[in-house]
């Protein structure tokens, strides 16, 4: 009998094949499949609980500045409970290090995940240290979001107008160690505006967007002359598939996304709309024509 | 200049390291430095966080049973709970996997997570996954405990009677990968007794007993003939410095001490007593001789 491996499967394969098989109790709001899992915790509030696990070689080089490791292994959660429309308050970190990494790295690190830390007003509550082939960070992270402000991947419905923030594509060009958390975004948008679902783009804009549509039960169309491309990108694709971009993409109805484009706040910017399941995702290109897209993006396997 | 490497300040170089550096709110009522972090939640009671790591290689071996490699994952954060005298109510798991782990294999980490997991009625909420070139697993959890239930490292007083759970040494041998973390016996101690201190033995009785004196600003005498050695153990410094016990070691007034040894559970020995911090850490050997011991055990640099 053939041996099967994870790769076989795919990240989400083997996360699907998990997630299957969980019951919760009703303190849990929403489980596995979110940004955060979502939990009761005051008459008005709910607790956010995330983590993030990055790795020497998959998600940053031993060659990078170890103040920048430390920092984008914090970034991610904020990034996990900004797009649940909350407010980071916790975290503890896990280290896994070789015997013979330099004190100097491990401070550098450690300097890097602080400096974020105290500028989110995070508490460092703890954390583990291990020995390990490689360094590994994994940051757990609770928040907390009033209940009329948490939002779901699932929540987006036909007519809401997609937005994303910030520009798309070329991330592993730097920006992926150095982005900025979406947090005073997000925060935005929950207290001024109705929004139906959020997520941060960690995978490629057509995977993330796929998991809101997956979610929601939705199919969507996006005009590739809205894309906002960034700078270091080197085509659409890189927008669309390229992944660690970090920025939000959210959905809003209609009268609300008018609203928001009238504030003219610079980097909210629409690129298409929620529509019927059936018609999956579509992009309209700069020729007007109509292209069934794929939900795919990076992939750990 | 010569380079410092993480091994020359050793793990709790590293960590005292670091932790010196933490500010954190008034809503953490303790940070790093025990169990748990322990976190304001309702009138009543507290949120308990916790994270442990464990590295194939170093925790735990590629041959070893998949199923118990899951396990351990998730008993080492349930003992920390209720090292703090709490219940666990929700976990998340990061795992790191080489690309050409076996299906079968990651089913079966998964299936020894959620049957512990199951068994103490605690809610899988989601996790992290990630490519990593030894199998890494990070479980961070949440646990609530009553206030008045709460026990921390530092609350050993002087005349305190010392006690253990089930028997030290040997846990290598097997009992590390299979061991039953003691929920039951910490949530009988703290809903029947007043516990001034409790932590659970990982690092080996010494250490993790010289934690609870640096905490606690005391020293304690404990006696060779009383200290339960366990079968596997070959001798008393694998009870002293082996690690990996996963019993609970705590210490309470004399008279509840008297009424515990009255109950006559099976289970939990009294080991010695908390003297004053000028005594240091003293062992009284077999032949009534007085000896200075010093808090080392595992240490992972």
């Amino acid at each position: 009998m053939e041996k099967i491996l994870v790769a076989n499967l795919g990240e989400f394969g083997l996360i699907e094949r998990f997630r299957k098989q969980i019951r919760t109790d009703p303190s849990v709001i929403k489980g596995s499949g979110d940004d955060c899992a979502v939990i009761k915790f005051s008459p008005d509030k709910y607790l956010l609980f995330t983590c993030d696990m990055i790795v020497e070689k998959v998600d940053f080089l031993a060659q990078d500045k170890p103040e920048l490791i430390g920092r984008k292994a914090l970034s991610l959660s904020i990034s996990d409970i900004a797009a649940c429309g909350g407010i980071p308050r916790y975290c503890l970190i896990s280290m896994g290090l070789p015997k013979n990494t330099a004190l100097k790295e491990v401070d550098g690190i450690y300097r890097g995940i602080k400096k974020l830390a105290q500028k989110f007003k995070i508490n460092m509550v703890g954390g583990d240290l291990s020995r390990s082939e490689r360094i590994t960070i994994d940051v757990s992270m609770l928040g907390l979001v009033e209940k009329k402000y948490l939002v779901l991947r699932s929540g987006a419905k036909k007519g809401d107008i997609i937005f994303v923030t910030g520009s798309l594509g070329g991330s592993m060009l730097g920006k992926h160690l150095k982005f900025m958390p979406r947090l005073k975004e997000a925060r935005l948008l929950v207290e001024n505006f109705k929004i139906n679902s959020m997520i941060d783009i960690s995978d490629g804009l057509i995977q993330d967007l796929g998991h809101i549509l997956k979610q929601s039960q939705a199919g969507a169309i996006i005009y590739e002359n809205l894309i906002p491309l960034s700078n270091q990108a080197k085509d659409l694709n890189d927008a669309f598939y390229g992944g660690e971009d970090f920025e939000l993409l959210f959905t809003l109805p209609r009268n609300q996304a008018g609203r928001l484009s009238r504030k003219r706040w610079p980097g909210f910017k629409p690129i298409g709309e929620i529509v019927n399941k059936k018609y999956g995702l579509r992009l309209i290109d700069k020729k007007g024509r109509e292209k069934v897209l794929c939900a795919k993006g990076f992939t750990h396997f």
